[in-house]
């Protein structure tokens, strides 16, 4: 009684929190540009309500009730895995007090004005005072999140639990060691042929082949659905309905094409969620408040970053599926063979804006805001000192030279929002892709079907391991249970070396 | 500070209702088809925490607050105003039990699965069941809402609040008497030549050309938009996005055409509200629970009536809009000049079908729907009985002979969702719409406005006496202060004998 009707309640946090999610779609696909104003305060109150409604009294009391009645239960039962997770979730909560949401929010849509006029004019100086808030604002998060070593602990542990300072150092240090030499091999070779790519290709097509690769992955459109934004996304309301956005343009083909298969990987974990989580906290996030099955932000990536990469870029892929695409643009693509192809999806070159970084790349601009970020969070870094470590770091990192702070400390929306602690997951998800695909490879059956253009046994096997699971295990407690050990770099340089010595004849 | 308080919980309600009709709208434009069940629950539980939203503690309190802040000023002001439908709603919604809305809500989707299958075997003995179901629980919910003299009166409320069986009698004697012997009369006429609208007219220039003519009338598409769907509505979000769709067919061109005529009139009512009113019980139902800013279902219907109609199929329209559309359709419409079209577009012809019935037959619908719903309701037709009043009524008011129940009585879906009391709304909203442009063209700058294809000043006129205030006034209210008058069909009756003896040469 106590436990059902608990799970009655946190529905409906589930549909409070997917009604937010589809005011959120609306508005960047579909929404007038006269309806801006009322949709945020919309939103805002769905936000609050779920809030609300997850730390009531009436919610503590049948948390009490349910965990009373499930007390015999086994401790990793699904049913003791909730109570659990609710009652952090409201302690977490309460622990904030709702002064400092509102200050948070608000500072949300004045910080982003400052920030796009100071990026425009390239005007570090007149950003500084709104970081300098979002950094205060943040401390006195983390003060109220608690912690035990590091304060930026506490921040990351919204999106990427259990994720520490501590734990972060041995990773980037592993990172650093086995890609920097790869990528100071790469940079004495001659870059792979490009040109063809940046040719213009006829929109429609790109989105109906786009959609094409990601139905064979497993995309369910009968769930989903595919429209254009200026910035991609995948977002969910239920594993019933979960919609990926991608743009496609004229300068740079493959943006269309990855993003799509990139948010694709996302929408899976989303859609193969065990149906019998649906609405439940498995399938909720109640520390951050949205409605999402995958268990961290950095999960989460390893599924987009391992179909949109690990697979969709590999050398396999394209041996197979080239021949489909040359068939949707046989002028666009005349003369060029699947070789050729694959070589140019995986040019690396280094450059000053992460969003438009390659495969290889991407985590040096990672590890470049974490380790920037933590400092300014614990005051080891001054703001007025940022663009400095900045464009040194980027120099150490990619060799290269920044010469605005609008190409380098200026080019993030994150902390004009009020973010931080936001980054690191987009590294752990590449790390965590690495671990998941070179043993999901081991399954006679995957690799079969890769090797015969049949993704459905790749996607069951992270259905099996990952999907399906949602919320259920902590990021480690999958990996481990999937691969035999937590977090772990070495199968991810491992692919990263293999394949760039192969593209580049290292 | 209690009014200040109040407003804000009320606006959060409002922002509740908003986000349900986002997730209605969705659902039946956008939404992939695997995610109905789940879209079901949220739009669910938004109104159930509109509804406790409303009737809590904390509201009860901070209005008792509100009105003795307000105490001194005017019966009528803002203030006042909007403390009495508050109170007003909390009474309403406490005086009806959580179980028999729930009950309400239940057979709502169980009904429709019966209903339909019992019109597509045209078996109305299968539908018989759930007919007494609903209207048993429409009785007990009457009783809860409480009537004076007809438990139909209670019903009504809901929708057209004030209206009666009483005051409905006098109406529909007045309109049968004016209408009836036009029918008669245009009845022994040759019909208007039709054929040319009966070919396939390209849906993507129908679409283009209505969505113009909708922006002429008024209809801000920078707070709003058009997209196509089976069945045509508007729904709004705050004044500030307020969409509507339409259907265009190859056999049957003026529908999409006076559809989207027909919703932009329902769109142009919640556009040009007062934005001092956004958010507040001003621009919300909260009998109904839905976030409209129209003070009844009949007045919505007055102003979608009037622009469809009054304006739109009227001789001075086409001749100065005929031109642009010929240019449309060069090929579709060769030959055919501005009179042919506008008399095809009035043709009478009397049918079996409610929805698709002419601007002249359809209060005969609703007439004949009413007087039988009134019946079922207070026992004095029995439902085994429905079929032989339905068919009696038809041949009464159209001279036509119902060869079978899914032609008749098991037509609307209405019933089968639980839904009684909602029709009258369509004929008030006629009568209404005949009173408001009489007076509106009594007015130098609206008439000279409709001479030159110039309809600003009639949206204008609207919004002076209807648009802007609400909910602020009752149906009658409006009416007085806009014509001096309350409900008067005669300017409605002059109008239909007027336009029609011009179009058959009575």
């Amino acid at each position: 009684m106590g436990y059902n009707a608990l799970l009655e309640r946190m529905g409906a946090v589930n549909d409070l929190l997917c009604a937010g999610s589809m005011l959120s779609w609306d508005a960047r696909t579909m929404m007038p540009p006269g309806g801006a104003d009322t949709r945020a305060k919309q939103m805002a109150t769905l936000k609050v309500f779920a809030r609300n409604h997850l730390v009531a009294d009436e919610t503590r009391r049948l948390l009490d009730a349910a965990e009373a009645e499930t007390a015999n239960l086994p401790e990793d039962s699904v049913e003791r895995t909730i109570c659990t997770q609710v009652r952090e979730a409201i302690d977490y909560h309460l622990r904030i007090p709702a002064e400092l949401v509102q200050r948070r929010a608000e500072m949300g849509s004045k910080g982003q004005h400052i920030w796009a006029k100071a990026r425009a004019e390239d005007d570090f100086a007149a950003f500084a005072p709104v970081l300098e808030a979002t950094l205060e604002l943040n401390r006195e998060m983390a003060e109220c999140i608690g912690y035990e070593e590091h304060p930026y602990d506490a921040l990351m542990y919204r999106f990427e639990p259990g994720e520490t300072v501590a734990s972060l150092r041995p990773l980037f240090a592993a990172l650093r060691a086995g890609l920097l030499p790869l990528l100071r091999a790469i940079g004495e070779k001659e870059p792979p042929r490009v040109d063809f790519l940046e040719r213009p290709f006829p929109a429609d097509k790109q989105l109906e082949f786009a959609l094409n690769m990601a139905r064979k992955l497993g995309y369910d459109t009968n769930r989903g659905r595919l429209d254009l934004t200026v910035h991609p996304f995948e977002i969910s309301f239920t594993r019933n309905d979960v919609r990926i956005t991608t743009r496609v343009n004229g300068e740079w083909m493959p943006k269309g094409l990855f993003g799509t298969l990139h948010e694709a990987g996302h929408a899976m974990y989303e859609q193969y969620c065990d149906p019998a989580y649906t609405r439940t906290p498995l399938a909720t996030d109640l520390i951050g408040l949205y409605a999402v099955g995958g268990v961290s932000f950095g999960a989460h990536e390893s599924q987009s970053r391992l179909f949109e990469n690990q697979v969709g870029r590999s050398r396999e892929f394209w041996e197979l599926n080239y021949g489909e695409l040359r068939d949707a643009f046989p002028e666009e693509l005349a003369g060029i063979d699947a070789e050729t192809f694959w070589r140019a999806i995986n040019r690396v070159r280094p450059g000053l804006i992460r969003v438009e970084s390659d495969e290889l790349t991407y985590d040096f601009h990672i590890m470049l805001r974490v380790d920037i970020e933590a400092a300014l969070i614990d005051g080891s870094l001054k703001v007025a000192d940022l663009p400095e470590a900045w464009n040194a770091k980027m120099k150490e990192y990619l060799g290269l030279e920044v010469p605005s702070d609008r190409l380098g400390a200026l080019q993030d929306v994150h902390w004009s929002s009020g973010q931080v602690g936001t980054f690191c997951n987009y590294t752990i998800g590449n790390v965590m892709a690495g671990q998941l695909f070179a043993k999901a490879k081991t399954d006679d059956r995957v690799s079969r079907g890769l090797a015969a253009a049949d993704y459905v046994p790749l996607r069951e096997w992270m259905t099996e391991h990952v999907h399906r699971h949602g919320r259920r295990y902590t990021r480690e407690q999958l990996l481990e249970r999937a691969t035999g050990r937590g977090l772990d770099p070495v199968p991810y340089v491992e692919y990263l070396t293999a394949k760039y010595s192969a593209i580049y004849d290292l």
